[in-house]
């Protein structure tokens, strides 16, 4: 039993996770995974690999660059969401590299995979088949609309627009907006991690794993789903209000000369405290906005009398005229602002990202693990298959034990 | 050992988790770990209690209504947010308060508590007291910006703003985008359960517990940067783009007569099938349109062609047109069309929601646990704490083994 404050130790350290997963959603859930402390060993197939091998930009010799020019060049993607997974290169199409992926299993904890809903079983490599060789492993799987549904392919943007999520952002009236995040495929891939953990707890008092099924659409949907809309209708309340919400105001984002800031003054003190900012305390006593009923009431001109306040001055005023006062305020940050915030940088919230062989003059930053654990540290093993099958020999010699011969063979046959 | 194919069970059946939490990325954690078969304990102050009770709208015997009526009315946040948890009134600030509470700590394998950073210490309630009684106790705290900051409140917009979430959205040269679902609220519960569930993991092996800190500033930026936000600036690409992403043309958001539909014909292929819905084949031969590359440098004319066709008809023509030459398309849905969607409802990634009395004419909808699992279910206990300290009795009798003297005398003291 070791000791819990050992800081040299990862939370999911012992567990194996193979990997089959491309492109975004599924790369970034094994990617938490490996950051957790499991062994992800990420399967390629030996001619194309991973999708996102071919993003633009690419990093290497020449520094960032739009066009691939070199061999040792790699998309920027790759180098994120490969980070810390061991690559290796198999044929799942054919006989000797499915053996050699159920050899995988057996030893495996974790079997993740993004495929279109219904390939894996097609492949024959699908849950029913890894469980018959190994029923203790948990095989999730991630896909547009579930797994068991045949609606084909789900981008980002589709599920955006399918969830309600576009449609609740944007000014009244106004089109819809397509958030600027990837939403959709990142969050799907939180709760597959949160399955799998699940499962995986499940397995200590069940003895065996299971089937893990997580769809985009229900992630996001079930996200959209924590606001009350029907009843929000019902109350004649509108499903999208745009820059700020006037039920609570003042709430929401204020122009500046230089830029936009969010305000939240809801309360009384609060409210107060943005009028004497504005060097306009005698509002505090004007009927219209006296109270939070009647700031509610004339919510219109009171963002309009604070616009014409905040869009006169620089962000940097204003904010610190309504730090003085003690009102929640924040800058509306461009993302490379919000990536180097100390805080974010500190807790590895964020972190730098390097070509293995190569500097680069640009700060090549991404998502960490945003999570700190007072027993335990995350962070990447030194591992990245640069090369399609770069961990071959480690991974086939050195974890399943085969000896030259056996790995040379299936070389050969085009099988790794 | 039972058997894992058994769908009466939950994957988290057995662990305990006693809930601090307030508002809604608290509760919305311990939700999640509710609907995975976690026992939670809500504990709640005996006066005032959850803020989430006095948000409006409610429900109860007159239907949906915007101001409370009578005492069984019951804000549809709390209904929504406090299913399946157990409620106890506790005043942590007396001595005879804090005694059960750690009677409490003594039995459950997690606590979850969203004060503001430093708070849970100074009451005397943190996790150095709770591991002194409980060595293997998960504590997890969920924050503004970390449990050792001290920057106070953090509302979701403040995050929103600072994390360049908010300025990723809209078009170019416009406002940023105040995302219209509470993001930054909702990712931070989802890694705080990440996070308590890798510590239950480690804690097989360890033996002991530990402190799990999530910021949602960090949650959300850690989104935000899986974008290569530095290399694009690098590469001449920019960071908001509007309802369309031009260097994937074909690619984003387009009008229609009555609404707006998210299509994708990035490919050769799409591309050709998105020409002959619109009825104008003779564009895949166009110079200016016939490859990926032409598509991309012509961007904004293809795009005005694109509306040109799509703004004249209906959604469900476009949607018909484009589906029927096989290229990705959506409508964008209002959420409440979003939250029927028939897989989302089959796979209960969004559920209905009533209060204990009375039935309601509207279709109260929410969000479900979105995960399918092979081998267990999910879903809620039949509980929740109506009043302040509904099942004193259950937990502090039944679960605790206090007598009725002492539960009297709690309640005599109003610690209870």
């Amino acid at each position: 039993m070791s000791n819990g404050s050992d800081l040299t130790h990862r939370p999911l350290e012992g567990l194996t996770v193979i990997d089959l997963t491309r492109a975004l959603a599924g790369p970034y859930a094994t990617m938490l995974l490996a950051g957790l402390g499991a062994k992800v060993i990420k399967v390629e197939e030996p001619k194309g690999g991973d999708l996102a091998r071919e993003n633009s930009p690419y990093v290497g010799r020449d520094g960032v660059i739009v066009e691939r020019r070199h061999e040792d060049d790699i998309s920027i993607s790759h180098l994120t969401r490969a980070r810390g997974k061991y690559g290796v290169s198999l044929d799942l199409k054919s006989e000797a590299g499915k053996a050699v992926y159920f050899d995988l299993v057996r030893k495996a904890d974790v079997v993740v995979e993004n495929f279109t809903a219904g390939t894996a079983d097609r492949l024959g490599i699908g849950y029913q088949a890894c469980k018959a060789v190994n029923p203790r492993v948990v095989f999730a799987s991630l896909s547009g609309f579930g797994a068991t549904d045949r609606d084909g392919k789900a981008m980002d943007v589709i599920i955006q627009a399918l969830s309600g999520a576009m449609f609740t952002s944007g000014e009244p009236g106004h089109p819809p907006v397509r958030i600027g995040i990837p939403i959709a495929d990142m969050l799907a891939p939180v709760f597959t991690v949160i399955g799998i953990l699940a499962a995986i707890e499940q397995r200590h008092t069940s003895g065996v794993g299971q089937h893990v099924d997580v769809s985009m659409l229900g992630a996001l949907t079930s996200f959209v789903a924590i606001e009350n809309w029907s009843a929000m209708a019902a109350a004649g309340l509108p499903a999208r209000t745009g820059l700020t919400v006037q039920r609570l105001s003042p709430f929401g984002v204020f122009e500046c000369a230089d830029g936009y800031v969010a305000v939240v003054a809801v309360h009384e003190p609060l409210a107060r405290g943005l009028f004497a900012a504005m060097g306009q305390p005698e509002l505090s006593d004007d009927p219209r906005f006296c109270s939070r009923d009647a700031r509610v009431a004339n919510a219109t001109e009171l963002e309009a009398r604070i616009n014409a306040w905040s869009r006169t001055l620089p962000m940097v005023e204003v904010l610190r005229a309504l730090e003085a006062q003690g009102v929640p305020v924040a800058p509306v940050r461009h993302p490379e602002d919000a990536l180097v915030d100390p805080r974010v940088v500190a807790r590895q919230e964020t972190m730098a990202v390097k070509h293995p062989s190569y500097r680069s003059s640009i700060d090549l930053r991404t998502a960490g693990v945003p999570i700190q654990f007072s027993g335990a540290t995350t962070g990447f093993d030194d591992a990245l298959p640069v090369r399609i099958g770069e961990h071959n020999q480690a991974i086939l010699r050195d974890f399943l034990g085969y000896d030259e011969g056996r790995i040379a063979a299936l070389a050969e046959a085009g099988a790794i």
